[in-house]
């Protein structure tokens, strides 16, 4: 690669050598068929623990971002299916509630959709702002979205609050999106999932597997909660490439914790090198650290790209400001980042 | 293949070897990246010969189908941005208008979307409804879903027709599916594309280039057109695969003519051996043959497919009682399918 790139989280190692020969073994037959889905299913929801039925496969998580927000809309009467074509009185539902720093495609997946959405600032220090959420919630709320660990922060949800609030809300569709479990290890998936048919887990094959291009993404829930979401996804929605690989990289477990180990161990780094220098930042669950350069953040982030390395601006986030994040896989990655990043932050101290 | 799939009009000799050899060249780097699709959509705009920025990809037309339901909707007021959450009082709008027979997928769009629908049937022995259409279009109409050249039944909309709708309907958005152009040699896109800013074109790379499995559609239109269907779509929505082949694909001109002309020759075949039988049967300009077996049909597709080729059953369409489709592409899949056929109308008849 000519740059380097640790602006979007990617997996800079590559995926595993296992999907790369899935994808060499395809036929020209196979690329000219639609695809079908019911083994890398089963293989997904062998992965995930969970019985038959709770995994809907989507294009990349984007697409579950979509869904689930079409969903919400439909329920709560934005819109409607009646071919009647005459004029009534309806009623502008409560917007959707997002938690910030947020993922942005939460706020671009509502607007698709036309659904409208109010953002809950995070408290001082990126605690989560539970009692604000609470207190927003109203019966009709079509929608929350919550990440747990957080992108940008990286920070966990607190122990106990995503029951809090799936049953705060129980009248609406609850979004847990988990795209950076796998480093956490840490999941809502198992018997809360089951108690909570208001709540859908999102997942993504994308950072810890390496498979970012290939758009592969999960919805995780009670199938009476994927039902009304099925209905209306388009048959062949995934990739057969995607389909195929998934199934080789679900049978590679070594590959997805060695990614992880990585991550763990270039975390450390970057903290020990952040706290060296004085430069605030946050313990973080995924591929991925925030920490505090200060403003202005421009210069750094060119700075960086002008050695090659993209890293993400992240200042303008709310909570966020004279931060970046950069993502922290692969060790001599994170090597080549942060002594980079040393030179650019001593050149504009200069 | 154990199967001969003649049932969902895929190319069923499979993409271009060109496609295989750029899929194989690959690396586990590129499948960990989100795509970039600057290049492929240069290519793609040179291959429909329109200028930069009047092609947008995506992930199969389906996504495509979506996108356009979507635009269409919040244009009409279905669904909102705002943040206040107050009621108000709203217009149900007028419904969308789709022509049958037609790709189910319209209707399930709009109904994802929560866009009501009308359906205009068809004449006798499907002549284009002009002016049913044309009655049926109100200021208020978000939408309309036309197909040139038809599926399931493979004809054309009548000559200046779809310009008449564009002009009749200037504050509705038209789409157009040219998903059989390659056969048909015919398509909008051109001048007549450029002077109707309502007007959008959609093409899929699933039928003459070979790769349903892929995922890779486009829509066409104005970049004004496209401009608000863009600030909505997710920015990673087509596979790094689907891209990298698509660019491959564009390139050997020589085997889209090739599949072209199998299908020509395929359909003759079909053609004389209905006449001989006297099956009525439609002159087609896609990839397939509707004709009419006569009801009941499903005995005859499950006879073909325990002979191990899968055709479609269409006798519940609008105009298509006691019809089925077959796929003619191949000629020797086409020799195989009439073959079978045979046999299965012979036993029934006994």
């Amino acid at each position: 690669m000519s740059q380097l790139r640790l602006h979007l989280n990617e997996h800079t190692g590559g995926c595993s050598p296992a999907v790369l020969a899935a994808i060499r073994s395809l036929t020209r037959e196979d690329l000219a068929c639609y695809p079908d889905y019911d083994e890398v299913t089963r293989a997904c929801e062998g992965w995930f623990g969970v019985p038959r039925g709770w995994v809907q496969l989507t294009n990349g998580l984007d697409e579950g971002l979509k869904l689930v927000a079409e969903l919400a809309a439909r329920r709560s009467g934005v819109s409607h299916g009646s071919d009647t074509g005459q004029t009534r009185v309806r009623h502008v539902p409560d917007p959707a509630l997002i938690v910030e720093p947020a993922f942005e495609m939460y706020a671009a997946s509502a607007d698709a959709i036309g659904l409208p959405h109010r953002h809950i600032p995070p408290e001082p220090n990126f605690r989560f702002p539970l009692e604000a959420l609470l207190a927003a919630i109203s019966p009709a709320t079509p929608l929350i979205f919550l990440t747990d660990p957080n992108n940008p922060t990286g920070l966990a949800i607190p122990p106990g609050a995503v029951e809090r609030i799936a049953i705060a809300a129980p009248a609406t569709l609850v979004f847990l999106d988990e795209a950076y479990a796998e480093y956490s290890g840490r999941t809502f998936i198992g018997p809360a999932l089951e108690r909570h048919r208001n709540l859908i887990v999102g997942r993504t094959f994308a950072k810890a597997f390496g498979m970012a291009g290939l758009r592969a993404g999960a919805l995780v829930a009670h199938p009476d909660t994927l039902a009304p979401i099925r209905r209306h996804i388009p048959p062949f929605n995934v990739n057969v490439v995607a389909a195929r690989a998934l199934q080789a990289a679900l049978d590679d477990r070594a590959y997805v914790a060695a990614s992880v180990a990585a991550a763990a161990e270039s975390r450390e780094m970057v903290y020990s090198w952040c706290r060296q220098r004085g430069i605030p930042h946050w313990p973080s669950e995924g591929n991925f650290v925030l920490m505090r350069v200060g403003d202005p953040t421009e210069p750094v982030v060119r700075g960086m790209a002008g050695r090659g390395i993209l890293v993400r601006d992240r200042t303008t986030a709310p909570g966020c400001g004279g931060c970046i994040r950069i993502t922290a896989g692969i060790v001599d990655h994170t090597r080549a980042c942060l002594a980079a990043l040393e030179d650019v932050l001593a050149s504009r101290t200069n």
